[in-house]
């Protein structure tokens, strides 16, 4: 008697693996989770649960042990444990081979030249000398442990570089010098891809950040040029294709100009479900979350296509405020003022610059979905006013 | 410091237990289940679980201590035992005094004719010749315990009634006798309340059984007359203001012709998320499940407006089969064939009537839909073939 379904181990507790349990319900497919503490966001709502360290090998086997395949809720697991548990005949997804080029943006950096993708000017950098010689201003990023704005600097001076390097020797980690692309915008183009290489591709959105953080998301991106959106997505599914990545990679981009036509480089590449994703869970017919699970399963993928012409994807993102109001004490206005409204809380507490939530709203007009969706988003976080009321 | 949402708990562990998982993940609010048995349907998803019996007062007080809400997966929980819990604090939604309602189609009855609802001739039957005198053929009913067929004989003759006059003996309950409606058609109207009295309506749906069972839903009613879509909807909001129901309230219809107009004549009700509503979870803005957590926690309403001019629901029934298959073989076939199907899985083994799951199918077209949605409930069962292939 064969079990019911194979079970997906996931490792990370954070909002991703939370909002992975939802399709994984609907498709009948048990997880398991690896969550870093007790209570954490996913750990609230997947009951088959260890509680340990991800860089701690015989924790990731303990909790792989029965299950068919494994996944990420983050980047974080080393390469060499991940090389360990597709030895011992789990199927790691994505692999490590394909994972590290989300992990090490200097390896990013490196497969994108050797695929002719196109990427602002760069290189590996270690004291300041090479960085001026680089040419200034530029930014800085360490090409291992950084995520939303940490470990990124913007130089614009020999001296402006020396937190940088010090944070790259303190690691012990290489750090990637970038010109300061002149941007437009910043768009988003993911694809989810299965091992036996089906792929889909979702509309490209446009991504806006606050200090680093991806803070809202339109989909798809408004008055984007078709063919540059078909160069991103055809750009994504190759890059997702020739790295042999499972699941979710996002391939965040920058639009900017040049001599008069606008061109798309590659930022970053994230290979589990992304923040720029969340909007398909009510925008489009099957959300990032279920299609990652899906492709990991190595199942048919659902389509990728909008249920409606625009959905607009805020983050709540804790403010600086003398009383932090409960988020859900923000239900009886937000929801009341906008019966259309969909609410994604994590389970977290409000803290300033911390992701707790996102709302999404969506319809057949772009201004009304923006201004919905901001006003819920603003209205969570108490910087409407105080939300208890 | 206030927790950070009121917990639910949650009486039941079925697939409506279930189901009401995912829009709690998004919500951010917590659910305690009570479950029969350990690993039940919502038991594989829910973490927050106790095992125990609903019928037993200690168990539930376990259950519901630190709930701020108590509501349902089923309706089966002793009316004694919900006063009980109401007394000691918990908000039960719905309450006692409506839930009766559902529980005892006798009361649900004697409630209908004090509301003059239209429905069918009715008597409380205790013996063949009170059988006799109300008239066959007819349709005998358990007024308490009976479900999805079962409880429900069509009578044609005074020695038909022997079972269920001996069944009404057996278990102690009252025994309804109901005309035989000769129906064109079977329809539900779905409403949703909450304890302040905001209430929203579903579309009404059209509804098909299969021996008893609900097998089919196509949202909304084909055809149906606006006047009488407006009537349903009305005669659902007051029955759901009249008994003062909190949460899903499924009022299920007979359409019939009266001297050469149609009416609706109420057949059943039911206080919880119904399988009638499942349509919802794919086809409206805001599914029956969200609505009901909203509701009982007498937050604003979502909208039941649907998304789509179409959404058929088929129910994935266990047939009668030598090969039982697996339900997840199901998948490479039927994902592929439809990159649109919306499947749902309750976690349970495929057993011959017995309810597993159900697609959703949606959009334009509803020979399409239809299509395509009996085609996935067929091939998850087996019925056209051998789906672990």
């Amino acid at each position: 008697m064969p079990e019911p379904a194979p079970r997906i181990a996931v490792i990370g507790g954070g909002q991703l693996a939370r909002m992975m349990a939802q399709p994984a319900i609907a498709l009948g497919v048990p997880l398991r989770l690896l969550a870093e503490a007790e209570g954490v966001s996913a750990a609230q709502v997947i009951p088959d649960q260890v509680v340990g360290d991800y860089r701690d090998l015989p924790t990731l086997r303990e909790v792989t042990d029965g299950c068919a395949v494994v996944t990420f809720d983050h980047e974080h697991v080393p390469t060499e444990h991940l090389h360990a548990l597709a030895e011992a005949g789990v199927a790691v997804r994505p692999g490590p081979e394909a994972l590290v080029h989300a992990q090490d943006k200097g390896v990013m950096r490196e497969a994108m030249a050797r695929l002719g993708a196109p990427q602002p000017r760069w290189a590996l950098v270690s004291s300041a000398e090479e960085v001026e010689a680089f040419g200034l201003p530029c930014v800085l990023k360490v090409t291992r442990g950084g995520y939303d704005g940490r470990g990124v600097w913007v130089v614009r001076t020999a001296a402006d570089a020396t937190d940088a390097l010090a944070a790259a020797r303190r690691t012990g980690v290489r750090l990637l010098a970038e010109e300061l692309v002149p941007f437009t915008r910043e768009l988003s183009a993911l694809v989810v891809r299965s091992p036996s290489g089906q792929a889909a591709a979702y509309p490209v959105v446009q991504t806006t950040q606050r200090d680093g953080i991806c803070h809202e998301v339109v989909a798809p991106a408004p008055d984007l040029d078709p063919v540059l959106a078909g160069q991103a997505q055809a750009l994504a599914l190759r890059v997702a294709g020739e790295l042999g990545v499972t699941g979710v990679l996002a391939v965040e981009l920058f639009e900017t100009v040049v001599e008069g036509s606008p061109v798309i480089l590659v930022n970053e590449l994230a290979m589990r479900p992304h923040n720029t994703g969340h909007w398909s869970q009510d925008g489009a017919v099957t959300s990032q979350f279920e299609n990652h699970l899906r492709a990991v399963l190595d199942l048919p993928l659902g389509s990728p296509a909008p249920r409606t012409p625009w959905t607009v994807m805020v983050n709540i993102l804790g403010a600086e405020l003398a009383d932090v109001p409960r988020l859900y004490d923000g239900y009886p206005h937000a929801l009341a003022r906008d019966p259309r409204l969909r609410v994604h809380l994590y389970g977290k507490d409000l803290r300033p610059g911390r992701k707790v939530g996102h709302v999404n709203a969506y319809g057949d007009d772009l201004d009304d979905c923006l201004e919905r969706a901001r006003h819920a988003a603003q209205w969570f976080t108490g910087e409407l006013g105080d939300s208890s009321e």
